[in-house]
């Protein structure tokens, strides 16, 4: 999942084939095209989810999909066009688990540079125990803290988003929000 | 700078013309290539800047380009690959205002939708006074809160981002991270 640094061949507009430069009044290496003169930025993507909360329990999803698949994970995935990041991770947490949640506060911002990505988590409170996992999860189910699958976790922003979770509340402080940089 | 509902014309592996429909496993309209089968993602930007203060004044740069030509800004623009959330926000102090800074606390988080943005400003600590306004800007400098030209910001996430920085200051309980949609 590394940043391919060349993706883009063609050009968005006309279809001919991009040349990678620093453009005039830039300093950075873009897709260029000479042909009609577009310009191809490439940016961070973020990805938004939830940390669903049921009493003392908190909600995994087990992959169904590739990267990573049959290891646990929260509900998360790109933020799309025409939506908040609340909103996305509202549907998110529908699409993959089922869970019916209202948003308390973002928990979470994670850099993930390596990727290209900002991962963005809210802690929710879920509203009943209804679950209904989508296609991309083979199963969702609650955890006491005690029975996380620590080693058996999909990515390292979810680790880290369960770990400042309990951490807080532990603490006993409420749940500041949370910014570090995965490397 | 809405949106273009439908700008990818061509296919960015192949050239080949794209068509916009619903992929399998899907439920988003996305540009699709029927000749080599890339699928074309487009998703929200991040917008990152500062709000530096020095003493009793922030600073503001006067844009120098277009969009809001003429008009009082924060230093921020477009979160670029291989950085983070905080690098950009330093990156953009620099290249429009020539600031020395130390970044504080994140100040806002704000969803534009309309446009497909995210803008996230940093509080900044000012090392000095020197300023050097880059080619994005025609001016920057130090205003005490009283002298803020309000009906000349250039963005409302600039206003709304300088009004939470006020409003906490004479609060006088700390700068708690903002979240807002600008509708």
């Amino acid at each position: 999942m590394l940043i391919d640094p060349r993706r883009i061949k063609h050009c968005r507009h006309c279809g001919r084939p991009v040349d990678y430069r620093i453009p005039a009044d830039d300093n950075r290496e873009r897709a260029v095209c000479d042909g009609c003169g577009t310009i191809h930025y490439e940016n961070p993507l973020n990805v938004v989810g939830t940390l669903p909360v049921w009493g003392e329990q908190v909600l995994l999803c087990k992959r169904a999909i590739e990267p990573r698949y049959g290891l646990w994970t929260l509900p998360a995935g790109f933020m799309e066009l025409g939506e908040t990041v609340a909103d996305g991770a509202l549907r998110e947490t529908v699409e993959e688990a089922g869970a019916k949640v209202e948003l308390e506060g973002l928990l979470t911002l994670l850099n993930v540079v390596r990727v290209g990505q900002v991962h963005l988590f809210y802690r929710a409170r879920m509203l009943d125990t209804t679950l209904d996992p989508g296609p991309e999860s083979l199963d969702a189910r609650l955890f006491h803290e005690h029975e996380i699958p620590w080693d058996e976790i999909a990515f390292r922003t979810v680790r880290e988003t369960l770990r400042h979770y309990f951490d807080c509340r532990r603490s006993g402080n409420g749940y500041p929000l949370h910014l570090a940089d995965i490397g």
